[in-house]
């Protein structure tokens, strides 16, 4: 620990885009910024006013959570809540520094993780999901899995989901999926994040509430703890 | 590599525990024994029987293969189709060597990898599941999650559903399951095991046909390439 502490620190920006902002800080302070995001952001676009928004802000490189699988590095899909153009883009070149690129549920789970085997489960728009084991970061793509009725986990959990059943049933089913999935999947806990966690009342068992603020924790050890696996 | 060849060699007594007999070989040798089994087996009978089958082999250590999940290197719970007893007992004192237990689908897991992020799934009686991804194995128990009509997945691809629904409906929740079960894991690919795999006539995308052999070599592997995760 003593000898980690003289190497010099490595100061991360962490760019996580979502649907609806993009929000920006250093791993391991307190100011966060918020940009507008929405169906008309390109990569460029998004590039241009980060770095408009961070032009007085030090540091050497940089982590992007984005809103979608993720492999070899790079975005595997088009985002659906955004405009297109994100799988091909030079992000390095265009940031005009190194830039790991990292699922968003994912960065969430690592900066959420507190040892052993743990089942992130981000309750949004979708559901995200994650596991990490031993410090490193296992993306998953749980949320289209068989869940009842014919319908997906996301359709009973995500906000589709608490629009259709009501506060009170969702979050049944938010125990319920939490449960099976932390059995199925043998994890020791479950950490619930995403933007609607906050409604929930009670926790399932072996659950606790996650905080969208970690995620910059997560896009921090990224660069610092060995935490991505090479994908 | 030749490094590796320099260190005198390990030998691993691999001791696979099913429901129907007890197989035995040394890692890396071709000739395997089998032992009966049956809901009268108590883990003492289990060693008294295998200690006396290979009374004139020699190995250093011993591998034992455990039908159902194991934590902390110890079964979790007793096994559905054997006496009881097994949660208890010291297999390393009662074998007189070293002994690491693994669940037994996560050992054939073992030694069907081939690199990158492998989930294996083993259609036996009914569905035992591991991940390797990295040359480590993740233990699962994605068997009981909900598939469709409020049936799991073992319900359908386990013997109980190959009997139920006949071999050609059977193939085809194969591959659907396999598929669902690949994309949301994010792996790479898919070995199919367990003594059902040979009525298959096609394979699902990205599966390959694994064998029961390849236990005894993932048996070995749990001690020569720390391939085990503390759990």
């Amino acid at each position: 620990m003593t000898a980690r502490k003289a190497e010099p620190t490595l100061r991360v920006l962490v760019v996580d885009v979502g649907g609806t902002n993009i929000k920006i800080a250093i791993a391991g302070e307190r100011r966060v910024l918020k940009l507008p995001s929405g169906p008309d952001l390109t990569p460029s676009r998004m590039v241009h006013s980060v770095r408009e928004a961070v032009r007085d802000w030090s540091y050497d490189v940089i982590t992007m959570g984005y809103p979608g699988p993720v492999k070899g590095g790079r975005p595997q899909q088009e985002p659906h809540n955004l405009a297109a153009g994100w799988t091909r883009f030079s992000y390095a070149r265009a940031f005009g520094c190194p830039v790991r690129i990292v699922n968003d549920a994912a960065m969430q789970a690592l900066g959420s993780y507190r040892g052993r085997r743990m089942l992130f489960l981000g309750l949004g728009t979708g559901l995200g999901s994650a596991i990490v084991d031993h410090g490193k970061v296992q993306p998953l793509e749980l949320a289209h899995l068989p869940y009842r009725e014919g319908k997906s986990y996301e359709d009973y959990v995500g906000v589709r989901g608490l629009k259709r059943l009501g506060r009170q049933k969702w979050e049944h089913h938010v125990h319920q999926v939490t449960e099976l999935l932390r059995a199925g999947l043998l994890c020791d806990y479950v950490v619930l994040g995403g933007g609607n966690v906050k409604k929930l009342i009670t926790l399932p068992p072996f659950a606790a509430r996650g905080n969208n603020l970690w995620a910059f924790r997560g896009g921090g050890r990224v660069w610092t703890e060995g935490a991505l696996v090479a994908r």
